[in-house]
């Protein structure tokens, strides 16, 4: 099979690296072109990155020349792990220029033409990108990082008991924040209240995700969100604490049978970057935690854990997603092969 | 003035030390004897202890002679940092020999005739001593580290617009966990999603200590409290993640408001322990920090921030509070105080 | 082919649960029997074990029954990763049992007729063996984890240039310290500058591996080593800080030259766990570091950096050994397939 | 008595901070002018610091209106944290305006005309100061943070044994790269073994230190260094593994005589910043450690602990110096005491 030619926006961010390093040895996909600042474009890629990962950078993209983000690089596809800075406006003209653009920045995430796309949750939301201006290109985006997880965690009790509310305060890892990212002075022996604007996705987000999608975009779901976020001295994998008020009173045994039985959608299943479960419960009371199962499934199963009935809700839970796996380059890479897989990419 | 002779009970384990280490100096009280189990008992605390604060241990302190947890030591209070697994047993024992009990395990903390004591908070409850069979002696509680923070919080305002729910999910210290305690690769690059113990303690404590005191005992507080309780990598200081549900609608300013106008009753306000101030609001979005702000007050006063409202409950708010200080030895010694300050000592 | 029948030794323990990690899918030894004390016995080792690796325990090995330390179990090779008050007479009476005991513990390694082996830099030692008074069964032993390293980054430069005196600093990570090992209080925002016993195997322990075997036994290297050992907040991965002094002067290439050439002897090249390089030197100013190059060949390539020259020796330079793998269970392993590989398992 | 005004030079930067947290209460010194950049001039210091310590800001300090740094601003002592890339020009603005800067910056410390001193080791270096071209003004220096803790350590070995060669391996806190400084992802779980410019502070100071003062410079001594430098994830505090070889055979008690017996000369030792103990020795064998001891004397005492044979120089020893304190503010701010005491303020 020839590989769908991609190129990657902000090549030498975390992001970008990340795609890198996820997409080296991908079965549908070959990066042909790295993005990157004006300042940076024209020099090989290992003279200018500073590489962050165990996995070794291999020659060949050392040895890619860098561009500038800008439409006229080789690729179908277009992976953005640019800066809300610049991605706005660059992805928009990516669009227009005919590539399909799959964007980790949050820039377009609510747009009303805009799938805001978690395969096993919202497939059938990609229909909206026929309601996008840009004819042969289009713009999907996957959600942030700490969204993800907890989407993931809310699908299969939405679908089977409705959620009325939900109340859920995260702990998130370091590599979320980018690199450099948060000081080491901010971290050592302490955690950080605050991460700017995080709170607002988390209560947005996931409405727009679990919502309905019609001709002109998405109800969002009736679901009351609030969410506060915490940054703590991990370096991978954001854990977060949940209580949830359903609509109807069910036994524990039955969420854990829900999220047990939680399947993708069959055209999801077979691809490449969808792992064997989506969610995994563990019995365990001290499961899930970071050092030990932000891997699982290659970084892109939510682990969950620790159910028990919540005095003021109706239950709670504790739930941790791999952030820049399924949180950023792994689900956007999904999405892409979602995008092959039902035609849209149209080679 | 003459001070009050105090022992120490369990002198060190690491509330032990923290005893030690506050009561050096006190004004009111002076260590006179130090109690420990048999294996250390009849030599030099300085040639047992593994002294783990860095104020440097005193000669004299270094010089004194471990003695067993046995009635018969010298001292009109003693203060417990025993491990409940003896202290159940052990401070009846003090308390039945005449001895004034101060404790900071949790066994007695429930008894109907036990105060569970927060000067700030419920100082009238010192009443149930008079319902204890030890004649001479009795016992008083300070509760659980974490519960101590979330309680002071909510105390203005239960007194001023009623709660009705409470959602806390926690980011606690190491240093809660004693010594040895969390192993270092439980934490580096982790966070534990299990205390044991923990939640069930923050979901009664609260009630108790907020509840009305009558001829019989304690009418807990009708508030319903659902606590996750996480570990984090911190030295010290427990971050808590809190939202409120009030009886009545009341603008943000006026939880604000009553936060800063809380003040200890006027017999605990002089106390050498009391803090001037008992909470703490910041403005700063990023407040309150572990490594910034536990010692607030001398380790004794509540740090509270990030007020915003709630989409599922009214409010939502953070709050720290230093674990080893005001959660442990601080808050007894305060209790301590308050007890010679109304004339129970019997000196 | 049939796979040669394993023993684990000590299997609850750290080092036991490598050896499980990285046998599980050996394509010469099957693990058919887990050992641990007498308390374990009898039981499902998954139900035992506080499995501590981020690569899930198979329901193969969590099902095994561990049986107690005691020659009968089955298996050719045992391999053991007892602590060392106990490993001394276990190992011993595995031997006069007949089996080839494969051993991590240090109460072995400095016998006149037991092997300390590193297979790329004494493979000649295994013909200690035959002094051994165990006839079918025999002992060998793998050094210290800080010793492996500093080792193989001197073998290249004592057989090439010689070696007069060496000082070497080391950072050692949390997990040679094993489970529980050390305290979270004792290294959040700490350094400690004991390691006990550590030292002392670190300026022993790589005389005997560089030094020339007879028929009576080995003839210690004629090298000064001094060592001072700390312990740091890093999960895997020793680094150290080494200073050379050679026999004559060399310029800086030369030592590049003699780490990059450095291969294993033939007869251990082509062993599955042997990496394709057995050192590896980088460029970059801040190499190596524990987070990104412990992994490196699979956790047994020595990383070295910032060689320079040295106002006080002749050269200074940095090396990073993975301490779990290189350092202990990936080394034993190593030796095993050695030992296959001549012959001397008589299977 | 009427306080010394000075100002303080890059007052928002990290060593500025520490600089006003350790002048506020000074007996004889009070801060009348906070300088920093031209962004930062005009606005009150409260509003535009992003204040580090965990001791609160003052009204006073907070309500001053920064100025630019550029003599005129008021003050007779002028403080300098600036950064390297502007200190050197702008110290010599301030000396030739008459100031007597006091620079904690490396820019002039290894010119001939300016004294690079620790009051306790080289006091009589200020004469130095005669040979500077700026009448009333002058620039006098204290060493790299690292430097300080192994100068002073070396100091009294230096006066009664002779020092030949000095082997040093630092682990040094994060406070030394200044803030934001080293990003969490490359510290946390990690070590780096590059800090740029570093080695070569360490091996060129403590000779300059150590030398003879004469009319026209200082004879810098003839010892050998070697520095190797590494950064580990300790907030304050650089530890120090050392390594000496001395110029005559001396028995190990002889060298903790002469740490013990270290004083200051008696112009210094009533300084207000001078510590009781310039050196303590500890005995303990996991002594000094950071989190215990970098407070010791209030930052201004340097632990020294481990000492023992080495078998390649003579002696190694641990030292452990506070890196913000005696390596910096608190080492400036003791310098400045002296040059009050010795008269050399003309005020």
């Amino acid at each position: 099979m020839k590989k769908i030619p991609v190129a990657i926006m902000g090549a030498t961010g975390s992001v970008g690296q990340k795609f890198i390093e996820l997409l080296e040895d991908h079965p549908w996909f070959e990066i042909v072109a790295l993005t990157a600042s004006e300042r940076s474009a024209g020099r090989a890629y290992g003279t200018v990155v500073r590489w962050m990962s165990s996995k070794p950078l291999s020659d060949k993209i050392a040895n890619m020349i860098i561009e500038e983000t800008r439409p006229g690089v080789a690729g179908r596809i277009a992976f953005s792990g640019l800066d809300a800075a610049v991605a706005g406006e660059a992805e928009e003209a990516f669009a227009r220029a005919g590539y399909v653009v799959v964007s980790n920045a949050r820039n377009h995430r609510m747009r009303p033409d805009v799938p805001l796309l978690i395969p096993e949750v919202n497939p059938d939301h990609l229909s909206l990108i026929k309601n996008q201006p840009y004819g042969r290109g289009c713009i999907v985006t996957n959600p942030n990082c700490s969204t993800v997880g907890l989407t993931i965690a809310l699908k299969p009790l939405y679908d089977a008991f409705g959620v009325q509310a939900v109340q859920v305060v995260t702990m998130q890892a370091l590599s979320g924040g980018g690199y450099p990212g948060v000081p080491s002075l901010d971290i050592l022996d302490n955690v950080l209240p605050l991460i700017p604007g995080e709170e607002a996705k988390m209560e947005t987000e996931p409405l727009k995700l679990l919502g309905a999608v019609t001709a002109e975009g998405v109800t969002p779901a009736g679901i009351k969100i609030s969410a506060q976020c915490n940054r703590v001295a991990v370096r991978e994998g954001h854990l977060e604490s949940v209580a949830v008020k359903l609509t109807r009173p069910v036994p524990p045994e039955a969420l854990i049978e829900a999220w047990e039985k939680f399947t993708a959608p069959p055209e999801v299943t077979g691809l490449p970057s969808s792992p064997s479960k989506v969610v995994r419960y563990g019995d365990d009371p001290a499961f899930p935690q970071p050092i030990m199962h932000r891997h699982s499934g290659h970084g892109m199963t939510v682990s969950i854990g620790r159910l028990q009935p919540c005095a003021v809700l109706d239950y709670r839970f504790m739930l941790l997603v791999h952030n820049t796996i399924r949180g950023a380059a792994g689900g956007a890479i999904l999405n892409a092969e979602l995008l092959y897989q039902k035609g849209l990419l149209d080679v």
